[in-house]
């Protein structure tokens, strides 16, 4: 049951209404791997890094069961960097800096031990690698997810759309997915996606929830109301790994599995956003994650009779 | 068990993106009574119009059950009319013509065969009228539930914090609770608007669903997402109307029985916002309303383990 996670892992750094905060660690597989492994192990990562990036947060994914075979590290030069400023209401930011640095020349190369990997979690990168790496399995995982952004439906949308054919879980937000589909109605939006291939659909809303659609099915995720979003830096990713390491430990790809999976990854998000970076998902344990997961059971559970 | 509401009973043209229609009646009391009507009966409406306010919708109430000895009506004189424009989101919208007409010297008279209701549906209105209604009844109403909107909160502020102390719920939107608290958390704002007096705080969020607020509980009710939104015009008070119906009808002021009542108010606001006007309220059925809300069940309801 292990988890291949292709992404970034980074440095960030982060200005909110709340705080600054200048170069943490960051990177969307280095959500993915610390939300997913608080629920399953191995996490198998592929990413690529440079020797700036901490020996100490490569030995604390390795403890939690996240291997790095796959991780490609740079001597000489930096790893991918990402600055950016949220606004007021946090759903929204302005991209400061984005200095590539080791990413402009990634060639991912899945290692002969990640090969038979039941699930594939293609964090958001250029839907080039994404491809490349379904290539390189001599299995077809049971189930890709994958993550993007209007970035790559702006600057590579062929490739991304031949990549959202080879998958079966496309994670887009509302903004994203009415400009993939050229539909406002997100119910319409997400006919017209899962119309180019993917069986299923989660548009996330930031702090309004998360949709998932499949076929003529609809469940809805709410965010947990929070006193304060501190900082939603890889909220999405913890989210997307939440979600793929609930399914991957529990092996079971049914609708009302990937309902539970969504409320997990909602769970883990929730967490993500309350403290800078993933400083929060490294301190949470199990029973923190219950706990959560039961206040989401309260937040939602209604009794209905009918009238 | 009956049901005493005060609001407008008007006339509205409309125009969204998906068009446009003149002079259709409307007003905040209108909806209200043919949600709640659905539900329970009695419905006590008081209101005023002029001599142009259709005698056909007048009777198509009273078979509903709505009781409409609580509404002047002044010869010579025109109803309420306002008039606006959507915009392509549907939460947003320009008012172009407000036209008091009637409302500008209404004086509600509480009937005294309305005495002795239970439940007070305080429609958007002038506070001070509000308050007016409050003090004619004899005995306190077991629930008082009042709506209101930002253009009191510029315009009447004082009157507004008055009758805020003397009701239970409080409707808004996420604008208003914020305006009114002064705090961008929509937690936060839930915290000090309930120290103002309601026991209870919905925040509204048009197509983000609804927020229930109490003490230190909270629940969350999606809206259904719809294919389209036709027309948002009076579907925050049939969410209203339906809320107050549920508990009416039930009689039970629990928590859990408020959680109930709020998926059945966005049951009632998924109907009312498919065709223009009150239309949809006036063709559904007990039957309709049962399928809409077994589809809320499906929409949220989730198992969750352990992980």
């Amino acid at each position: 049951m292990s988890l291949i996670t292709l992404g970034t892992m980074a440095f960030d750094s982060i200005e909110t209404p709340f705080g600054k905060i200048d170069k943490i660690v960051g990177g969307s597989a280095t959500y993915v791997a610390y939300a997913a492994s608080h629920l399953m192990k191995p996490v198998q990562q592929i990413s690529i890094v440079g020797d700036d990036f901490p020996k100490e947060e490569m030995d604390e994914l390795k403890k939690r069961g996240v291997q790095m075979e796959g991780v490609e590290i740079v001597k000489g030069k930096k790893s991918f960097f990402w600055s950016g400023k949220y606004h007021l209401d946090m759903n929204t930011r302005d991209t400061l800096v984005t200095d590539l640095n080791v990413l402009a020349d990634f060639n991912p190369i899945v290692p002969s031990s990640y090969q038979g990997a039941e699930f594939l979690m293609l964090g958001n990168l250029m839907p080039s690698l994404q491809i490349n790496v379904i290539n390189q399995l001599q299995k077809r995982p049971k189930l890709i997810v994958l993550d993007t952004m209007n970035f790559w439906m702006d600057t590579a949308l062929a490739e991304l759309q031949k990549v959202i054919t080879m998958i079966d879980v496309l994670l887009i937000n509302d903004t994203e997915a009415r400009q993939l589909s050229g539909e406002f109605s997100l119910v319409k939006a997400a006919k017209k996606v899962m119309e180019m291939g993917p069986k299923y659909l989660i548009i996330k809303k930031g702090e309004h929830g998360a949709l998932l659609f499949h076929e003529n099915h609809v469940f809805f995720a709410p965010a947990l109301p929070l006193e304060d979003v501190f900082d939603p830096t890889g909220a999405g990713d913890t989210f997307a790994g939440g979600f793929m390491g609930h399914l991957a430990r529990t092996r079971d790809l049914s609708f009302d599995n990937m309902k539970t999976a969504i409320i997990v990854g909602s769970a883990m998000a929730s967490f993500c956003v309350e403290k800078f970076g993933p400083q929060r998902l490294k301190e949470i344990s199990k029973e923190d994650i219950d706990i959560r997961l039961q206040e989401f059971v309260q937040l939602v559970n209604f009794d209905i009779d009918l009238v």
